[in-house]
């Protein structure tokens, strides 16, 4: 799409323009959502070097293994290439790109992680790709709606799990990232995955999953009951946690401090008196990346605007008896406010 | 299991060992394959540091978050954790641990990478090791049989593709990390994945796909034919790469060099006039990672040692045309051969 193409162009034009204004020599991007975000090429890092040079002027190379050179032309069709065969020395080419555009060659610079460049721009979601969070949260949403039709009682944790991976895929997801189904006392460990422990009537169970759909990511979580008769203690629980992601959702606003959305959420549980039991940040950016900035932790000053998009996720997890958590992903939108991008419902559902 | 923690502290013992040796003043090790193979401990990287702290006298301390502890005591029970909150600082903890282990601080440190340390290691398979990559490689051989059952023509690459990914958990795989499927000219790109392509009668098709079982990892590939009627280049070029892996595995041996594998393979294919179309090394080691060292290419003199285990894994690309691979995983047995962990057929398949 040539509008895709040029929105890479464009970020890489204002990464150059960092790189000018923080006296950087070069920017090297190795494969990651960096890389995504730059050049719209997606591929596992391995042994063999694939880097991109950016310069200072905003020229682009990439330099990549020459029987990959075909899919990085398709991935990257505005980037040029610089091939290497199996027996160069690929960071030979890293080093004389570096020093063509003018700058010292390599073994004299000092490295500093390319997040420096990248965070920045990378928080700031424009408009695409909002809308690319919002399609693989809506299906992520779809995904948990039709998992609540299965039954759960006497099936392990693992094919719970599997269901859910098949859910994602059949709802669009082309990467499931993980599957997590903490029933009962494995509810307690905020990332228990999925093990062979037998779901039985009466449990509560966190379920929380993502993955990615062209590139971005879902991250969802909520937590459901396992027959009709909830537990007093459970129910209470389930009603704090709810309203302090509510509390979250209000204070998320242009120019909050990322730090003051976890102290709103925070303040809600210490208040119902399960303050100890709230073991993590509140909540953590997403786009490319699963976890990314800004991470919504006491400490984080950093201020909130339009585009950038976070979940927000509290939890009360009880030893050995149970967790429950409630997961969304919410974007600052031009208004100021705080927009869920999913829109599953947050009751404490039941279960088969 | 007993035995296998075992294992665990002896390879800590020699990791030490090793720290005196090369005088490093502490091992910084995070999650990768490296923490496995130190400490059992198996998770994915992420912006919560985990990291193993082993000092020059064998003491190991696990850093992780705290919510997290649970999991990293289930996983390496025999470690002693040092765990952290939300808003502490890990980074602090490890430079301590460094310090009190008698070494300077780190930011006074120069950093090498932990593979000084590993790399020797974990390239000498244990019995058990060798054990765990025979039950993989056979895992991924009976998913092989059981894709030749299929039909091919007329369904999409990708479908293939996800076929084999059910067929490797129904045999026993705990992880699913590549399906290649590489039909008509897409099989002439070596890492070409599954696409859209929709699979025809008389198309040569390369498939290549593995994952873990316990954390030890597949990787097989076999060409197949859509039909009865092979084209005699098509036949002719399978040929030559069955004899030339052969030839890789004859050449195979303790003492031999890596790149005297990656030369015997390579010399069939030159001989047979297609050497130019043989574009990428002819194999890599195999084991907690699904690359690693020794890797079998040119310019490699490491010599090869009993429980080395490693691809044989030559290719003929002809672009716009099409593409064959065989790999197999092979270890180097004590009595000095290279013994094939896979199984499965090498003849020129065809499916239906």
């Amino acid at each position: 799409m040539p509008s895709e193409r040029a929105s890479f162009a464009d970020r890489r034009t204002r990464a150059a323009a960092k790189l000018r204004e923080q006296d950087f020599g070069a920017l090297l991007v190795s494969p990651s959502a960096d890389l995504q975000y730059l050049a719209g090429y997606h591929l596992f890092a391995s042994e063999r070097l694939t880097c991109l040079v950016l310069d200072r002027e905003g020229r682009a190379t990439m330099v990549c293994p020459a029987f990959e050179a075909p899919r990085a032309a398709v991935a990257a069709p505005d980037v040029e290439r610089r091939t290497w065969e199996e027996t160069d020395d690929p960071f030979a080419i890293v080093a004389s790109l570096v020093q063509s555009s003018g700058q010292e060659a390599l073994p004299h610079r000092e490295f500093r992680v390319a997040s420096a460049i990248t965070r920045g721009l990378r928080m700031r979601k424009d408009a695409a790709e909002v809308e690319a969070l919002r399609a693989v949260s809506e299906s992520a949403d779809r995904a948990y709606a039709r998992i609540l039709e299965r039954s759960f009682a006497g099936r392990t944790e693992r094919e719970i799990g599997a269901d859910l991976a098949d859910l994602l895929r059949a709802e669009g997801h082309d990467e499931v990232a993980f599957t997590i189904v903490g029933s009962g006392a494995n509810g307690a460990s905020p990332h228990h995955e999925a093990g062979d422990r037998r779901i039985a009537d009466g449990d509560t169970i966190v379920l929380d999953f993502g993955g990615a759909m062209r590139g971005y990511r879902s991250d969802i979580t909520r937590t459901v009951h396992v027959g009709g008769t909830i537990g007093r203690e459970e129910q209470k629980v389930h009603d704090v946690v709810r309203r302090s992601q509510e509390a979250g959702y209000a204070a998320a606003r242009t120019d909050a401090s990322a730090e003051s959305v976890d102290a709103a959420a925070r303040r809600v549980i210490d208040e119902a008196g399960y303050g100890e039991f709230f073991i993590h940040r509140t909540g953590h950016g997403i786009g490319l990346d699963g976890h990314e900035h800004p991470y919504l932790v006491r400490g984080n000053r950093e201020r909130l605007e339009p585009g950038m998009a976070f979940s927000i996720e509290p939890g009360v997890y009880l030893p050995g008896r149970f967790g429950v958590r409630i997961e969304d992903i919410a974007v600052i939108d031009r208004d100021g406010s705080a927009r869920p991008l999913n829109r599953a419902s947050h009751a404490f559902a039941t279960v088969a």
